[in-house]
C-alpha cells in the first residue's frame, strides 16, 4: 500500500510536465470554480449546464430497453443483443445508421453512415480531427475568436499552432478569415482548417446568418480550407434553425461535429464527427477522413461506451430520429430564458444609460450564452468584487480569447437559471456594472 | 446535403495527415482484420476478446438500479440522483470512492479517492499519463517489448520518443531496463517512465514473479523513474494473484492503470489511473499527479459517461468491492482455456519434435495470451498461408515490437474460444507449423 506518510522519491516539478498543464486558461477556470465555491449565495451566470428539468432518470432505462428491442426486432438473437451491449463494438461506433438517419430527417444532412465516427462527446471528435489534420508546426488551425476553450485546449495538448480569427460585434467576419488565411500563407504556414460554432456560439452567443454561411462555404472551397463546424447549441432555441453548414456543403468542405450533450443528456458523453472527405493514400487507394479519425480514436478511447450509444440510439428511435422534436420543450425553455435576460437587461439599462456606461449586447434568439461588452476591465479582480459585493458571478470573456482580446467583455450563461434567479441576477449584475463603471474610466 | 456525386474540392492526400496515420502497425492490424473476414471458416487465435458467456444483458439494468438506490440510501434526493446520471460529473469521475474502496479490499492498494481519475478505458488513462509526463523530444517513454499496441499508439499520436526494453524468454528483464535507462541518459535524453503489463502481459503472456517486482520497485526509486503499471489481465486467471506493483509501492513510484473491460464488461469503457505522486508548482503549491491528469482529460473527453460509471459502480457494490469474486467464474474459464491450449500443444508437439522445429513457449497460469517462438518467419505471408491452407489464424508477434524483434514468434489468444475450437485450432496450428518449418530453413 502507498499510504500518506511514506517516503516519496517520485516528487514531480510541474515544470517537468507538458506545457499545456501550465496554460493560464486552466488556472483561470480553476479561479472561476473557486469563486463559485467561495460565494455559494451568489447567482451564477457562469456554468454552461443544460437545464435538466425535463429529464427523468427512468427515461434512461426506457431508452436502453427500446434500443435492445430494436436490435431484436431487426433479427438479433439474445446472444447478439448481449454482444452488442457487452463487447467492444466497432471503433467508429455501432449506432452510425441511426445517427445518419436522424441527420437526414432532422437536419437535411445526407451522408453515408460510413462517414460518421461516434465519439466520447464532441470534445473527442475535436481531438481526432485536429490530430489528423495537423501534421507539423507549419500547419495552422484557425479558430473563431473568442472561442470555445475545448478547441484551444486540444491545440495546446497537441502542440498545434493556432491562428485567431476575431469576431466583430456582428459575430463571424468573412473578411477577417480571408485576412488570416493570407497572413498565414505569407508567413509560410498552411491554414488547414477553420473551427467555429455557427449557432449560438460559446462564448459570444452569435449565430451566422444564412447568406454568410453560403459565403463561408464559397471561401472554403476556393481556398481549399476545411471548416470544422461544431454544433452543440443547435436545437436549443425555439423556431426553425438556419441550415447547418454541412447541409449546404457542396464540396465536402465541412467536417461536422455533433453532440448529444445539450439535447439528449450530458452524462451519456456521446458525440460524433461527420467526415466524408476523400483521403488518397500513396498507393492511390481512396478512403474517407472518417476512417482516419477512427484509427486515431483507437489510440485515444478505443470505443465509445456501448451503453451510452444504446441509450442515445433508444432516445433517437423514440422520436423517429427527430431530435428537434425530442428537444422542443427544452428549446422553448432556453428561448424564454434568453428573452427574459434580454428584457431585464433592457429594463434596467435603458439605451441612454447603456451608452453612458459603454455597455452593449446583441439579441440571440436562444442558446446558452450572451456576450456583454462593458466599460471596464472584466478581469478576475472585477469578478471577485461582483461575487463578494453584489452576489453575482459571470465569466470573464478574456478566458475565451487565444489572443489578447475580450478584456472589457463578459459571458452570461442563461441555461440553468430559474426565471426568479434571472430577474434577481440581472438586478445584481446591473448594480455591479453601475458601480464598476463609476469607479473606473469609461471605455474610450 | 453532401451526396456521393458532388464536386469535391477537399480531397486530402494521406501524406498531408499526421504521421501516426501512416504507422505500419495500423496497416498490419487492418491486414489481420481482412484475413479474418476473408476466411470466416478459420479458427482464430487472434482477437483478445473477453468471454461473454457469464454476462447477461439484464445485469446492466440491475447494476444501474443498484447504484441509483445506493445514492438514495446515502441521502440523495430524486433531483440529486437525476443530476448524478444526467449532468456532467466531475472530470476526475464520480465513483472514485467506490473504486478506492474496491482497490483496498481486493488488491491491498490503499490510496485516497483524490488520487484516482476515472477514464474511458485504460487507453485514455495511458493517453493522459503519457501526455502529462512527456514535455519535449528529450523525454523518453520506455516500454517493455513486445508491447501492447495501445501504448505505442499513444506515443506515436503525441510524437513521443519511445525506448524499447526487450523481454527475454523469461519475460521482463531488470538488466535490460537498467541498460536502457543508462543508454538514454548517455544520449542526453530523460527516461521519464517505464510502461509494462506485469500480469499475463499482452502479447507475451508473461507475469512478473514477486521478487522481480520488488527489484523493479527498488530500481524505480533509485533511478527516479515512474512505473506505469497496466493491469487489464489481473483477475483473469484462477488462484491468488501476485500483489500489484502499486500494492508494494513504498515511494509512490507507480502510476497504476486499471480497466474494467476484461472483468465487468468491455462495452462500459471504464478504466482509471491511480496517480498519487505529488506535483509541486512554481508557486510551491503541491497537488497530485491525478489533478494534472484531470486537466488533460478535460481536453480529451471532458468526462467519462455517467451511465457507464453508474453501471460499474453498481456491479462493484453488488460484491462489496470484491471484483475478484465477481470475476471468479470467468477466471476459472480463462485458466481452463489456457491449460487446454498448453495440453494440446504438448500432446501434438512432444519435446523432441519441438526442439527439431525450434518451437518454444512458456506456461501461463491464465490470462488471454500465449507467446509462441517458431522456427520460421511469422509474417503476413505466413499468416495468409495459415488461414488459407490450414484454417487457423494467429497474430504475428512482430506487430507488437516497437523495434525490429519478434520475427519468429506469434501470439495466440485463448480467451474467446470453446474447448472444441481450441482442440481443433491447435491441431490445425501444429499442422501449419510442421508444414511451414519443413518448407523453410530451421532457426539457426
Amino acid at each position: 500500500m502507498s499510504g500518506k506518510n511514506v517516503a516519496t522519491s517520485s516528487s514531480i516539478r510541474k515544470s517537468e510536465l507538458h506545457s499545456s498543464l501550465s496554460d493560464p486558461v486552466l488556472d483561470t477556470m480553476n479561479f472561476l470554480n473557486e469563486i463559485t465555491l467561495r460565494y455559494p449565495g451568489a447567482i451564477s451566470f457562469a456554468p454552461g449546464r443544460p437545464y435538466d428539468g425535463f429529464f427523468e432518470t427512468e427515461q434512461v432505462l426506457a431508452h436502453l430497453r427500446r434500443y435492445l428491442d430494436h436490435l431484436t426486432d431487426h433479427g438479433a438473437s439474445p446472444a447478439q443483443v448481449r454482444t452488442a451491449v457487452y463487447q467492444y463494438g466497432p471503433t467508429a461506433g455501432q449506432i452510425r445508421e441511426i445517427i445518419a438517419d436522424s441527420l437526414r430527417r432532422d437536419e437535411g444532412i445526407d451522408v453515408p453512415p460510413e462517414s460518421i465516427v461516434v465519439t466520447v462527446g464532441a470534445q473527442e471528435a475535436m481531438m481526432l480531427v485536429v490530430r489528423a489534420l495537423i501534421r507539423d508546426p507549419d500547419d495552422v488551425l484557425l479558430v473563431s475568436s473568442p472561442c470555445y476553450v475545448g478547441i484551444t485546449g486540444v491545440a495546446r495538448l497537441l502542440d498545434v499552432t493556432l491562428g485567431a480569427v476575431a469576431e466583430t460585434t456582428d459575430g463571424f467576419s468573412l473578411a477577417n478569415l480571408e485576412a488570416a488565411i493570407r497572413a498565414e500563407r505569407a508567413a509560410g504556414r498552411r491554414p488547414r482548417a477553420f473551427y467555429l460554432v455557427p449557432d449560438h456560439a460559446n462564448p459570444s452567443g452569435s449565430t451566422l446568418p444564412g447568406p454568410v454561411r453560403a459565403q463561408l462555404l464559397e471561401l472554403a472551397a476556393r481556398e481549399h480550407l476545411l471548416i470544422l463546424e461544431d454544433t452543440p447549441y443547435r436545437l436549443v432555441s425555439p423556431g426553425e434553425p438556419v441550415p447547418t453548414l454541412k447541409a449546404l456543403d457542396r464540396h465536402r468542405s465541412v467536417v461536422h461535429l455533433g453532440s448529444y450533450s445539450k439535447t439528449l443528456f450530458p452524462g451519456a458523453r456521446v458525440g460524433f464527427a461527420v467526415a466524408d472527405q476523400p483521403v488518397t493514400g500513396d498507393d492511390g487507394r481512396v478512403g474517407l477522413l472518417a476512417d482516419e479519425l477512427s484509427k486515431i480514436k483507437s489510440m485515444v478511447t478505443v470505443n465509445t461506451s456501448s451503453l451510452s450509444q444504446a441509450v442515445v440510439a433508444g432516445a433517437l428511435l423514440a422520436v423517429d430520429g427527430r431530435l428537434s422534436e425530442l428537444n422542443a420543450k427544452a428549446a422553448v425553455h432556453y428561448g424564454d430564458a434568453m428573452r427574459r435576460v434580454l428584457d431585464r437587461l433592457a429594463e434596467r439599462l435603458p439605451e441612454s444609460r447603456r451608452a453612458e456606461l459603454g455597455v452593449r449586447w446583441h439579441e440571440p434568439s436562444g442558446g446558452f450564452f450572451l456576450g456583454l461588452t462593458v466599460g471596464f476591465e472584466a478581469d478576475d479582480a472585477a469578478l471577485t468584487r461582483a461575487a463578494e459585493e453584489f452576489g453575482v458571478i459571470w465569466t470573464p470573456m478574456r478566458y475565451f480569447h487565444p489572443d489578447d482580446g475580450g478584456r472589457r467583455a463578459l459571458r452570461l450563461s442563461v441555461s440553468y437559471l430559474s426565471p426568479e434567479e434571472i430577474d434577481e441576477g440581472i438586478t445584481r449584475l446591473v448594480a455591479f456594472i453601475e458601480s464598476e463603471t463609476s469607479h473606473r474610466d469609461l471605455e474610450p
